[in-house]
């Protein structure tokens, strides 16, 4: 956040602002009456029918909003990402922005909410940052119906013969709530089920969560949800949902949630935001079906990635890019002087204070991110995100960094003037996808051994100097080829802190070893899973969450959300 | 459910059905368009300012539907209270339905469904039987969001001295899991948290449920949050969630929520759906909001609480009927053949069967719920909700002995035939509230004793012949009249099935005595629940769950609800 003690926070300015009726954003996109339902006066379901009824016309295009590795605090990607948005439609180009949905769990423990900055936010931001239009909760509810008829198959005379102790499905809530991490359930004697190790996971590191963010349509949906492999049987096989006969109510319970929501930025930039996995644990990546939608609707697809772009940029190009067809034209690298001060070596309480040769020794975190991009042979513009404490000192190191480098940057001010502040970046954008210079290709092939393909992302977008799988994972590689699941490709899990998989290294840290302790088939999802680290799937409260400041006032509006 | 292979279905009558757009609806009761927030075309919630621009008209007049002790299968109060209100709309009054909200534990396990059947359902049905407007996942995550906050404390230092041991506040999922009855959080080292048992309950046994039903606006909301009991010091003293501090942050977690829902029935009249406890582990009334909201809008309310006279309705009356001032004009005791002779002796699988004797035995059955309502003094109508596998005979047996003992009755085809059906029972409803006899009283004073309040439902609604309570019953009594609890009435949880707390006991038992295990302090709702027996606040999933047959066909119509 931009912080400032003058200035108006996040939501006064939302909760100030005029919205337009979610009817009119939408009849401006040329949406039909019966392909929109409404969801209260500013928020609404698109019907999938678009996509149909658009089947023919020529995409949008997308342009990925990534970033260097971030600060606990954020570096204002969705900011920019809305930011930008508005910039387009300031131009006169129909741009459409692409997000992905907030968890509750972070914004009751430290973010307070996930919509964008500054005057660069999505709106209505308090109904966003809560329940929204219970998409999380129809996931949640999927994910746990299917613990629930899982341990009931066990308990009711195990047809299949499921070996409770390698049950691998897990339970989930949309809060972070560490002592649910590692639990015990069936106590209690025999009519109360079967005893067994088990574990909440944060929903939006749901197998579930990433199924609704690949699937293309609901016939799709379904059958990615039988897929799942929810636990093996005492011969050591698979059993999937397909095997416990319930993708069907599963799916009944996701589909009016795999409807894309339409709502509206501060200036009125149609907004589609839809599904929301973690990066750093998940693919990181806002629904498929949001994104091609939002294609289909507009000239410009602003979209974002999770955390940097070794984490949700990667698997934006490598999966959800591969898998739907959706090619990028350009990236955005958004980068704060703040966290690259933090990546020279600053430490977290100084970092309000000018620091030109900190900042500089930073610029190797940058650095690497522009490699990465360059890799997949992707045009790119540096975004600068400013904030109220960077100096003009340090914005003139980081642009003579770039120009020197010859790396197209653009100083956005997006979070103090909304779209005006990022008319350059929008320029620079159209100007780097009109060169025409793109040859966008994924980092490898889907034929590649599960092992070479995690050793392509820890050296060409990490720059470990090895991988080391431990004799688990070993074990795992050659059983999940042997199951035939050896053509899928690999979601990373790795701490969104370093390119290495300890969060204590920052900057651009050199001959490092990554180590993969486990692997995880998310068949349904359509990739295996590879957990580097101690990677977090269910994360805890601090000791003054954000929720202590949350509040409703006497006309019954939201206090304590930013 | 009636039954036959030659009729429609439920859900087929549903999805064939013609419904008016909402704010239509909407327009009809006057509501105003600032006042209307629409989910779709056909649900919307209504604000709370409906009761203030209201605020000085005359209340419409409020009928109570409950049963007699029912099967597990249910009596079709749903149905009758749906039909009913269509007859009085086909009178020419303007009636409203208010009813509970469907759980997805009961639906995706065994009930498909809980919005009245055959021509008398309350529609969308498919929305409002799986997410609906996401009121109890709203009410899950503030259950959740509070236990994470509430374990997140005593991890991070415990400043409040929270004894781990004595924790009383569970956590909950709206589904049958009974799996999470009984479970150990916290394992895993001193960084996952503070190992403890815990357990989860089906969200509508949560007392935020409770609140949510008896709160008359935000404000009180909030102060009843705040009261809630969550666990005890290490001096045995209660701690609040005013003591943790985030009574803010749940409310703003429940601030929609808190708006009630309105939809149709088959034959467009109106149906304010809103809040859902179950009434053998909670007082299984809607909310009051949505009660006083529809007395507001209509000229005739009619309202269910759940199973027979002996829960939903006793608590209705000392309970619901008491903190609100809303006083029941007539109630409606809804009978089945089926389940007469069920308390009559005839085994589950032979009910199909006519068998006038066995119907005639198990007429005690209804007998003493009347007797609890006289005892209320309240004017009431016998409804016979006929059932096609009913004959002539047994039909006639059960009208004659109405006739017989001066019991005002009518044979209710509002399954069958819609409001048409239910003309007669409205008619003979609307005379017996002319009669002007209504002497209504709750049953005990809210001064008694805890132990006299108790003893006072077990003997006047149950017919027990006395009251056992347990050695930590007796101790709590004292403890909870020492905390200055005393003067709240009692939520009974108790089995359903029977009058006592032995669901074998059908028909009339007599000479019997209700056990009290243990009480529970709801001080947030404002009661004393009491336990007998061994009720389950966490149901299971039967062999074979509702789920396996529920699908999305390819136009993306649900299947397998009922």
């Amino acid at each position: 956040m931009n912080t400032s003690t003058n200035v108006k926070s996040d939501i006064e300015i939302a909760q100030q602002a005029e919205m337009k009726a979610i009817t009119q954003i939408a009849n401006d996109l040329d949406i039909k009456t019966e392909e929109l339902e409404p969801y209260g006066h500013y928020k609404a379901k698109l019907s999938l029918d678009i996509l149909k009824r658009l089947e023919t016309k020529q995409d949008g295009k997308v342009i990925l909003v990534t970033a260097i590795s971030p600060t606990p605090a954020g570096e204002g990607k969705s900011t920019v990402t809305v930011g930008l948005g508005q910039a387009f439609n300031k131009l006169g180009k129909k741009a459409i922005v692409a997000m992905r949905e907030p968890s509750l769990g972070p914004t009751m423990g430290i973010k307070g909410g996930a919509t964008g900055g500054g005057y660069s936010q999505v709106l209505p931001m308090e109904d966003i940052n809560l329940h929204f239009t219970g998409d999380l909760h129809a996931i949640t509810t999927a994910n746990n119906a299917l613990a629930a008829l899982l341990d009931n198959h066990i308990h009711q005379g195990n047809q299949l013969n499921i070996d409770a102790r390698r049950v691998v499905w897990k339970r989930v809530v949309d809060l972070n709530d560490r002592a649910l991490r590692n639990v015990i359930v069936g106590l209690g004697g025999p009519i109360q089920g079967v005893p067994r190790e088990d574990g909440f996971d944060i929903t939006v590191a749901s197998e579930i969560m990433a199924i609704f963010c690949l699937a293309t349509d609901v016939q799709d949906l379904k059958k990615r949800l039988a897929r799942i492999v929810v636990a093996y049987n005492y011969d050591k096989k698979p059993v999937t949902v397909g095997d416990l006969g319930v993708e069907g109510a599963l799916t009944l319970l996701l589909k009016e949630a795999i409807k894309p929501n339409l709502v509206q930025t501060l200036e009125h930039t149609p907004a589609i935001i839809h599904g929301g996995p973690f990066a750093n644990i998940a693919h990181g990546c806002n629904s498929v079906i949001a994104t091609k939608m939002a294609a289909k609707l507009g000239e410009y697809v602003i979209t974002e990635a999770g955390f940097g772009a070794d984490l949700g940029a990667e698997k934006f190009l490598n999966i959800k890019a591969r898998t739907s067809q959706i090619k990028p034209e350009a990236v955005v690298i958004v980068s704060t002087i703040r966290a690259l001060k933090m990546h020279g070596g600053v430490p977290k309480n100084n970092l309000k204070e000018e620091n030109v040769e900190a900042l500089n020794k930073g610029m190797e975190n940058l650095q690497k991110h522009i490699e990465t991009i360059q890799a997949f042979g992707l045009p790119f513009v540096v975004a600068v995100n400013r904030f109220i404490t960077d100096t003009n000192e340090e914005i003139d190191a980081i642009i003579k960094w770039c120009e020197k480098n010859n790396f197209p940057v653009s100083l956005s001010e997006v979070w103090e003037k909304g779209g005006e502040g990022g008319l350059d970046l929008a320029s620079k954008l159209i100007s780097e996808i009109e060169k025409g210079e793109n040859n966008f290709a994924p980092l490898y092939d889907l034929s590649d051994s599960i092992e070479n393909k995690i050793r392509t992302i820890a050296t060409k977008v990490y720059g470990a100097a090895g991988v080391e799988f431990s004799t688990k994972a070993k074990n795992q590689m050659a059983a999940f080829e042997g199951e035939g699941w050896g053509n899928l490709p690999i979601c990373m899990a790795k701490t969104q802190y370093s390119f290495s998989d300890n969060p204590a290294l920052l900057g651009r840290p050199r001959d490092f070893t990554i180590t993969i302790r486990e692997l995880k088939p998310s068949i349904g999802a359509g990739f295996i899973v590879a957990l580097t680290g101690d990677v977090m799937t269910m994360p805890g409260l601090p000791k003054q969450p954000a929720a202590l400041n949350m509040d409703v006032d006497a006309d019954g509006k939201a206090q304590g959300l930013f």
